[in-house]
């Protein structure tokens, strides 16, 4: 087996940094080392295979993103990223693991579903990767499989507040499963707004010939999103069940689930870069079916009310746990297009896999969050809240060596012809420039990017069976 | 130098914990390992001068208690702990760092007493330690001393607003020490009771002839607490300082420090384990002169009122940060007893320095925090509020090799003639049965407790020279 | 048309009292005026009809009830009084007016229900009676018939988020129906309490064997009502339309409205007799059947939980801003019995028409409220609420006289063979002693109760059309 | 005793309106009545001395404003309206009662004081009049004369969080204070403004070389006023005695209050017309000296972070009770100009007595406000709050005939060499418009005002001998 040393780098934690070098040996983590030659007169880099000098640059965890889409089907077409190729761009960007969703639309049966998607995954991942089980309907049979999904490493349930006749389950069968997981420790997911009440919204502004993108956006006002979440914070608080909201983005939402959290409850927010940096105004609203782009739910939100600013506050003071992508490509050519017309035919999601851990580093040189949080948001609490920690979102003794070396002195510009390789034929994100640059991407102890190239293979990822989260207080 | 190898223990930090082993060479962490006896075919155990098997132990970074009051004169005696036998109980119970305070008293000069106490503990510790500044008087010099005292490693200013015409600083005194710690970024720390209300009451009580120590709560009521917590994050916020309350006993105070977080303050909260565990009505109430023993400001606060709760709650949501003692421990004879017929005239103050991490860890079997929030909030945070982290807080390669191993299946019984070293004719915890047990603290790469025996010496302990604040947002 | 004055008594309004006589010519209020004899030389106690001397009393305007179920078809069975058996029981109480609700169940067209309610009514009632109307069905006729009731005087309509199949609108019928209130400037009435969640409940309670009353109230926990009330704020946010949520039991419910308050919505709340005096232990939890006298939903709730000192004191700070007594009155014996061996079967409701002014004053008489808010939230912010004022609410010149005289050193026992004049085999407030009385009630000029005798007669009541709210801020 | 009758105008309260006639009997209201000529037949028209028509026009009590300072010494010069010329002024603009502030200095008798203000305005006013005392002195003797005040009528008291070594009342005295109104019933009233951290402010813009007008307002930040707040709520929370906070401005002090009322607590407050019309940029940032004819304290708030929308937000949803003046006006010449070069040397004080009840007004015709609330906020609750209810705030038999008849088709121009009757040589208001006018004033059954033309005198005001506060929960 490989035996690796990353030497004179600072290892950054969640909680602090520390000059320090790093062996891996094999698939995980050997030591952690004071930097220098020997150790008790030991000269380690002699007897390693490769040396990595990571002098002036970060050694982080690798990247948990904990929410991702890849081939998902939906509204008549699939997302764009398959396994294969979404990994590999998570690759390219620093992320060592995703976390993705299985599927179970209306009357399909759980287990059945859970396999389907083991077979996608299986054998075309470049990093490794576990799963959420996502409930359309909630019946005995699925309680059941909650259960048995646990045991699988599955333990975590999404639910939906919209998405009627799709993915919508009523408040009673929230409640059902909410008491299921209340019971076998799982984490209940749940992607917070009230269809019900867009749905209307959306039927009268189409009928009104109001049908550009930016409809999308007023369609599904923050209300719709304060009260799904509130709802939901409800039935976790009767049901003594922990809560993890999907995609926050209204400040008002984070709002109650700050106040969940100061009474005590296991209730969480995630949010995503595009509710961080992006707008209604400027990017749902840009002109024609431009906006098409960045259609995606929860939608973007307006800056005049300032959401952005608040969703950065709120990471800060962890009122916000945690950043995931919500990855869910399209292409703009017949898959964002279905939409010109009628904005409710564009298929929802933006990509973002590849960006993410830069993306939120940017964060950290414009002053909004500290070195350590960014670990923590992108990796540590990530692993934590899904039960990876130890073998993910820590570099400690014992853990999978998925270890991202950051330059904070190289550059990243985004985009389309620059980095990007997604797979869509444009990026959510053209024009970004990051003040860093992923130098190189090791996964279970092989360099599987390093100096802008790609070095990792389909099948060399392998499922993560997830414990129950680490993260109850 | 020595070097000592800690293996097979499970290593525990503020986010996990790790089957590993801890390399110590000399003062610091050489290395975190894989347990096992060889690195990369390097036999570890054979080339350290000792080994210590942690198995089915927990293997933490040593505590840190960032508010004692060694020999502290006040109310014209002084505390019955010198830095002597004040360290030395800390070591016993698993303490390898405590920030003291140095006292200025009005129209004292601030650097000579800085100097006073420098010599006071020169020589005289067990284990590491550090120093916050009191201002009493807060003249321009004393700013100008600020500045000064940062380079020297005083990081954090404490303010009262009680005890008048010996601690108390007016709203105008406080604001420009804010200002001033808004400009150097030293973190302001604030005994938040609104002294002239309960001078009041005070004297209303002795006058009215109720005398008793259970009157000393009563005297001190959560409004005197709310009012100036709130007060002082006025304060923070008109200047933009940090700011630190220390000893909040009431929820209603911790509810202002929550709202100030929220708002994306960076205001924290420290408690103490006397908030915790003991009452107004169980301890304070005692019959006859009992209750003198715990008397401590903040006072114990009433059960009834559910502040204990309220506390451990907020311990586990982050809206408390922290736990330190306030050791300032005084005896029953000649001290306490100075308020026989007046519980004005009682020294305040609980002596727990030596129980901090058992009574926390406590906490962990009762359900009411996690194991790796114990390590946090008596280690990890308190070393990154008060920039000691990298050195202390974490076992991390070169860090101080500050460790403490803690056996889970140990029992220890807290009380005179058992557990107990400090300088006290009686304990506040008397009775208190520890489900764990202190096995072994190593301080600096020394062994200095070890099965009940304590094996260090005054000296040992060093002036710690602390950075800024490493928990700010 | 006969001439009345009402001498020597206080006269109390919503914001004070005043030593004034009250002359009521034919059905209305000719005059307020100072006591004494005379007007201007003017001997008036010569020239009327009739003479009330209310020495030492308090002259009030009639009770308004503005939740009241006469008659109501539900769940197999009717309200056991009739508009002429409730009406008349109201009168003995001092209610002058009620607001009672037009049902269309689904399906059902809505105008055609208010014509069958406008029968029921028609030559039946002692007192004057309005309509609301619920919606069960929000369709577009159901819209455009708001528009036209509201030229008929009925200018408030009530959905439920309960009852499914019965009364429930879905959130996307809801928001329809809101947008309507906000166009016409209707008050949209809310059974706040999430149906759905119940549901699963008392499903899962009946089969594990919890069949007792007791189980009524733990189904339809605080949780499903603060969610509802939160869910109702939300769309009333959205859209713009003024919302009134009736019968609130649960703090967590008040404070969800106070806080919409705070933010500056129309958004009210209606709590009723029972929510403020009886509870789910002492009522619900009675031995055997006992407890389905108290069946009503919301349910009562705990004393434990303190939600009933909470609504005292956010009737007193306005928060909660009136009392009605949402009547609706099952015998025991054919229709609660219906319930036995299933509390589910029980038909929901309390009868307390007849008692609301009584059990009220006795708050004044406890200290929970003053005199004047006993009328403000009795008569005055009823009539103000629902369209009413100036014709009912108040004593003014031109107002109808619907005057009530309260003797403060009178007495009233409730219960069966007692005061009760309720169709009804029990009273849901046997055995509570009121430190006051009604002594006489004057409808339009008419003296229908006097000296413990009823003087009234069906059919002098007459249809209230209502005007708009006149409480909106 | 002349008899006058005002007919076919719309009597207007705080709860409704009526069409109605008011009929006075010399110094009292003696009916109200159903317009048309006749009462049982008599003819009231031809039994009155003089009538007034009121067709189309508003009768509402006359203004009651809670908060003057005629001829105040302050700051070395004094206030520019004596009891003459600010109440005459107050009765062209519709005011008929002041309560003025009685000014006991530190170690001045506050009985003495009492009778020295008692002089002052004996023989002088147009209207009636009460006193508050204000005590800067908080000591056993003034203690005992709050209880003997109370006899005379005098049921409030203010201290002031500010001005220190003038009327600055310590924590501690407060305290004291509060106790005494907990225990005999009287309103604490207080200057909320936190004058430590003020000063310091102060000294620091003035050395600074920051002397315009404008640093009046940076140097008294919501944080002093928020911060003030609070502490008053928490002493009355502590010793029960009820607050009234005056002149709130700053929209976090609202929420203070807010909070406090939502709790259950008698914690009120008052804002004034230039918190809901003027601001920081507009008015105090005016060029040059120009700033300083608004200059007063609390000062004018900035319009960028929106306390005037909050503020008239919290009159409409009674979070703030009432508006009065703050009348405390001062001349640019030899008075205002006193502070050209140091702000801090500007008398504080703004004139409005003559323009308040137009201003608010305005805020009817603006829809800020309904009617009904504007007679609330300005007559009513002023009435009910001080211990005047029955004689003023309520047009009602036996209440004084202090009368306006107020013509909504009329106009006001406020400003010098228009509208303007005070004794100031500038006007705050210059130029404000008002679609209303002032057209008839009544006090106590003498018309003073009518038609343009001030036909009161010097002395018919009498003085107020006041009850408790009737506004208590």
């Amino acid at each position: 087996m490989a035996k690796t040393l990353i030497k004179n780098g600072t290892v950054v934690s969640a909680t602090g940094r520390a000059q320090a070098d790093v062996l891996i040996d094999g698939d995980t983590v050997a030591a952690v080392l004071q930097p220098g030659s020997t150790l008790l007169g030991f000269e380690i880099e002699r007897n390693v295979d490769r040396v990595i000098d990571a002098a002036g640059k970060y050694v982080i965890p690798g990247g948990v993103d904990a929410h991702t889409h890849m081939e998902m089907p939906f509204g008549g077409t699939q997302a764009s990223d398959t396994f294969e190729t979404g990994t590999r761009a998570a690759a390219w960007g620093g992320t060592t693991s995703i976390v993705d969703f299985v599927v179970q639309y209306p009357e399909q049966d759980v287990l059945t579903q859970h396999q389907v998607w083991q077979e996608k995954a299986a054998g075309n991942c470049a990093i490794d990767y576990g799963f959420h089980q996502i409930l359309s309907d909630v019946q005995d049979s699925s309680l059941k499989a909650m259960d048995e999904l646990i045991d699988e490493g599955v333990t975590s349930f999404k639910l939906f507040m919209a998405y009627k006749g799709v993915f919508l389950s009523d408040d009673g069968q929230i409640l059902r499963a909410f008491q299921k997981g209340a019971e076998n420790g799982a984490m209940m997911m749940m992607h917070a707004e009230n269809g019900a009440m867009i749905d209307v919204l959306v039927q009268q502004a189409v009928e009104a010939g109001n049908t550009s993108p930016y409809y999308h956006g007023l369609t599904r006002p923050w209300q719709a999103e304060e009260e799904a979440t509130h709802r939901a914070i409800m039935i976790a608080d009767l049901t003594g069940a922990p809560l993890y909201v999907v995609h926050v983005s209204a400040k008002q939402a984070v709002e109650q689930i700050a106040a969940a959290r100061d009474r005590g409850l296991n209730v969480f927010g995630e949010t995503c870069p595009q509710y961080l940096y992006l707008s209604l105004e400027e990017q749902l609203g840009a002109p024609g079916f431009e906006g098409a782009k960045w259609v995606c739910s929860t939608p973007l939100r307006s800056r005049a009310e300032g959401h952005q600013d608040h969703m950065w506050r709120s990471l800060r003071t962890n009122d916000i746990q945690m950043v995931s992508t919500d990855h869910c490509p399209f292409c703009m050519k017949d898959q964002k297009e279905m939409g010109i017309g009628d904005f409710s035919k564009i298929p929802n999601g933006i990509g973002s896999v590849e960006h993410r851990m830069d993306l939120m580093y940017q964060g950290v040189v414009n002053g909004q969050i500290s070195l350590e949080r960014w670990v923590e948001i992108t990796s540590t609490t990530p692993a934590r809240m899904f039960g990876l920690y130890g073998r993910k979102g820590v570099i400690q003794p014992g853990a999978d060596a998925d270890v991202v070396v950051y330059d904070p002195n190289g550059h990243t510009s985004i985009g389309l012809g620059k980095t990007h390789h997604m797979n869509m034929d444009y990026s959510a994100w053209e024009g970004f420039e990051i003040d860093g640059h992923v130098d190189t991407v090791i996964s279970r102890g092989e360099v599987i990017v390093d100096d802008e190239k790609y070095l990792g293979r389909a099948g060399h990822g392998r499922y993560l069976k997830r414990g129950l989260s680490q993260y109850l207080a």
